[in-house]
C-alpha cells in the first residue's frame, strides 16, 4: 500500500547526567600567517555562545526595542539580565494582539524586537502562527459571516484568512524569525470550550491531523529553511498518539515543543524523566518551549485549566524563591541530560507582568534578582561555560581545552595586532581544529 | 501528495430522545397462496429480534454451554436470564486464559460456548486478539528469549505469534464468531506500567499505528467479513487523537468500541453527551462494549487504574439497586437517542464472579434480579419491543404497525396450517411490506 507515513522504530537514547553529549575536548592547533607553530606561546580561550539554547521569552523587551519603553530604567535593567543569560527569544505573534485591528499588523514593531534580539547573537522565534485563543474579535465575525452562528462558508474563509496570515508573517520576518511554534495546543484544540473563537470549529471540521497541515504547509512554503514546531502542553498520551497521527499524515514537524508551565508544582525527577523518556522516542529533538516554576504558593492540584485561577496577589516568598532555584536547577539538569532536548525556553523572567500574575519569573517585580537567576547564570554562564582561560601552547603549538558545545575564540595577548581566532564546537567528544593567524 | 488517509470531515448527527430513528411505521399486506389480499382476517405480530444490539458478556455461561457447569441450577437460572433480555453476547479470547499452555488453545471449548449462543440467536463477539494485560507468561519468556530482557529478536517472534494467534481463532471461529474486538486499549498499550508482558514493549516498538494495523490486517485476512472494532476505556482527547492517526494510516475500522466501566459513579448527561458528540463526529458507528454501573459504594475518585482498587466485600445496596436502575436506564436512553450507537454491551450478569469484586451485576450475587435487571427488560422486552399483537386486515388485507428495528414475525390463527411469515424491519421510517403465505 502506499504511505506517506513519516513514523519510525523508536530511538532510545539514555539520559547521561555527566552531560558528556553536550562538550566537546578539543585539541587546538595555533598557526602564524607562514603556517609555522606558534609554540610556547599564551593564548586565551574563552567561549562566545552556547549551542543549546536557553532562551526565554522576549514580550516585555518589544517596547524598549522600539524605543517606546514606558519605563525606561526598568526596561534595560530586564534587558540586561536577559542577555546576561539567555541566547534565544521568544516573541509574541499571538494573532488578536499582533492585528487586533483587521489588515493593520504590528510588523514592523515585531520586526524591530526580532532584530534587537538578533543583532545582540540572539535566536528568535515566534510564538504562535495559529492557536485558539487570543484570537482577533473580527475572526470570530468571519467565521459567523456576521451573524451569531459560525457557518460552513464562514470556516472556509477564516481557514483562507489563517493560511494567509501564515504566509505573510513567515515571510515577513524571514531571515531575523526563521523559528516558529507553527501551531499550539491542537489536542485540546477543537474540543476547546471555554472562549468562543473561530479556530475551534476549524479544527473540528477539518481534523486535528489538516488543521496541523495548514500550519505546516504554508510555514513552510513561506520560508522553506524555516524551523517549525508543533507544540502542546498536554504531556498524557494524547500528544503522543496526536504525534503518531501527524508522522502517519507525512506532516515533518522539524522539533516537538513540550510545553512545561508549573504552576503547580515542579513535575519532580520521576516525570520529567518519563515525559523525555515517552517524547524523545519518535526521534524529533525536542524543544521545552515554556517552562515556568513559581516562587511562591502553589496552584491548587484540582485546577485543570490554569487559566481559571485568577489572584488579585500572589507574592513572592523566601522560602518559595528558595525552592524555585532548586527545582530550576535539578529540572534544567535532567533535560540537558537528555540528548534529544536542544533547547529550552523560560516563560518570563520578571514578576511584573507575569501570565496569571504569578511569581514566576526569575527577577523580583523590582527587578532584583531571585536565588533562581542566579543560580541559571551561575550554571549557564559558569558551570557549563568556559570563561577566558589562558594557556600556553607546546612546542607543536598546541592547547587542549573542554567546553560545552558552541562558539569559541581565541586571543594572542602576546601577539601584535593578532584579531582574535572563532571556532565552533557542534559534535561531542575528542576533535580537533588548527587556526591560522591572517 | 499520495495520501491513504480514510480521515473525513466531520459527522454531526443530533441525538434525538423520541427514538424516530429507531422505528419503523410498516404497512404490511398479507396475500394468499393465490396473491389474493386476504381481507378482514385477524393477524398476530410480533418482534422476535433487535436490530440494537443489547449485549452482556457471556463468560458465565461457557461451562454451562460445555455442559460442564459446576452449579448447573444456578448457571440456568443465570442462562434464563441472559437470554431473556439480551441478543449479543461477549465472550473472552484473551490470549493468557484462551492458550496459557502454549499451542493448547481452548479453541473447542470456546466454540461450543459460541454456538451455544448462536443457535439462540445471539450475536457473539470474540474479546479481545490483541491486549497487553491477560498475557500467557509463556509470551514474556519469547519477548525475553528465555532471558530477563525484551530482545528485539523476541519482539519479532512475538510480533509472528501474535499474527499467527489472530489468523487462526478468527479462522476457527468464523461462521459463529464474526465480529471481534480487533485490538484493546491501545491508547495506553505502549505506556502500560503495571504488568511486565510482551505486547507493551511490542507497541512500543512498532508504534500503536503499526501495532493495529497488525491486529486489523490479519483479522480482516482470516475473515473478510468480519466486523472489527477499535475498543478503548480512555475517553480523553487521547483516544481521538489515536483514532484520527490510524484514520490518516488508512486503516478501516468497522466500528469504534467505547468502553464505560463506571465504578466511580454514572458518567451522567452532559459527559455522555460529551462522548457521544466527540467520538460520533467521525461518522463510524459506536459500540458502547462495556459497561457497569454499581449498586454499591462507589470506587473513591482518586483511583485511577480501577484494577487498583482491591476489597474483600463489596456489597449490594437497596439504595445503590435504586441508584443503578435509574441511572443504566438514563445511561442507555441516551446511548439510544444518538443515531451513531448501535450496540450496548453490560459488563456481566451477575455479581457473583464479578471483575473486581464490584456490585455491578444485574442479578445479585444469590442469583435474584436487581432492579436494573428489571428496568432493563421493561425496556428491552417492553417499551421498545413490540409484544404479540393482533390486527385486524382492512378490504386490501393490510395492517399497519410501529416498532423498533429488528426481525418479526406474522401469524395467523385464523388460516390452518399458515407458516409464521417473517419480516424485517431494516431502516427507521414509514415502509411498505407484502407478506404471501405459501
Amino acid at each position: 500500500m502506499t504511505t506517506s507515513s513519516l513514523f519510525r522504530p523508536p530511538v532510545t537514547r539514555r539520559p547521561d547526567p555527566s552531560l558528556a553529549h553536550r562538550r566537546a575536548d578539543v585539541r587546538l592547533t595555533l598557526r602564524g600567517p607562514d603556517g609555522a607553530a606558534l609554540a610556547g606561546q599564551d593564548v586565551v580561550v574563552r567561549q562566545t555562545r552556547h549551542a543549546f539554547w536557553f532562551g526565554c521569552i522576549g514580550f516585555d523587551l518589544v517596547d524598549l526595542a522600539n524605543g517606546d519603553s514606558r519605563d525606561p530604567g526598568y526596561d534595560q535593567l530586564l534587558a540586561d539580565a536577559w542577555l546576561d543569560v539567555f541566547n534565544q527569544a521568544t516573541l509574541p505573534f499571538y494573532w488578536g494582539t499582533f492585528e487586533p485591528e483587521r489588515g493593520v499588523p504590528r510588523t514592523a514593531r515585531l520586526r524591530r524586537a526580532a532584530e534587537w534580539f538578533a543583532v545582540r547573537g540572539v535566536v528568535v522565534k515566534g510564538h504562535p502562527l495559529v492557536w485558539h485563543t487570543v484570537q482577533p474579535g473580527w475572526l470570530l465575525d468571519v467565521a459567523r459571516e456576521g451573524g451569531d452562528r459560525v457557518t460552513a462558508a464562514g470556516l472556509a474563509e477564516v481557514e483562507r484568512l489563517q493560511r494567509e496570515r501564515i504566509r505573510r508573517d513567515v515571510t515577513d520576518m524571514a531571515g531575523v524569525i526563521d523559528t516558529w511554534d507553527a501551531i499550539n495546543e491542537v489536542v485540546i484544540m477543537p474540543v476547546f470550550t471555554a472562549e468562543d473563537n473561530a479556530i475551534t470549529p476549524l479544527a473540528r471540521a477539518r481534523g486535528r491531523v489538516e488543521t496541523i497541515r495548514i500550519a505546516f504547509e504554508e510555514a513552510r512554503a513561506a520560508n522553506s529553511s524555516a524551523t517549525l514546531l508543533l507544540n502542546d502542553f498536554d504531556m498524557s498520551t494524547a500528544y503522543e498518539c496526536l504525534l503518531e497521527a501527524v508522522l502517519e499524515a507525512g506532516i515533518r514537524i522539524d522539533r516537538l515543543g513540550l510545553q512545561s508551565h508549573m504552576h503547580q508544582g515542579w513535575w519532580g525527577e520521576e516525570k520529567t524523566l518519563d515525559v523525555l523518556e515517552r517524547f524523545g522516542r519518535y526521534g524529533i529533538p525536542i524543544h521545552f518551549t515554556e517552562t515556568t516554576l513559581l516562587s511562591g504558593e502553589l496552584m491548587p492540584e484540582h485546577v485543570v485549566d490554569l487559566n481559571d485561577w485568577q489572584v488579585d496577589e500572589w507574592p513572592s516568598t523566601a522560602e518559595g524563591e528558595a525552592r524555585q532555584a532548586e527545582e530550576l536547577e535539578a529540572h534544567l539538569r535532567l533535560l540537558l541530560a537528555h540528548p534529544d532536548v536542544e533547547a529550552f525556553t523560560y516563560w518570563g523572567l520578571s514578576d511584573r507582568g507575569m501570565w496569571l500574575n504569578a511569581p514566576g519569573g526569575l527577577l523580583r517585580a523590582d527587578g532584583s534578582p531571585k536565588p533562581a537567576y542566579d543560580r541559571l547564570r551561575d550554571l549557564v554562564r559558569g558551570e557549563w561555560w568556559l570563561a577566558p582561560t589562558t594557556l600556553r601552547t607546546d612546542a607543536e603549538g598546541r592547547v587542549r581545552v573542554t567546553g560545552f558545545l558552541g562558539d569559541y575564540e581565541v586571543t594572542l595577548p602576546g601577539v601584535r595586532d593578532a584579531a582574535p581566532l572563532p571556532f565552533s564546537l557542534d559534535s561531542p567528544g575528542a576533535v580537533e581544529r588548527t587556526l591560522r593567524l591572517a
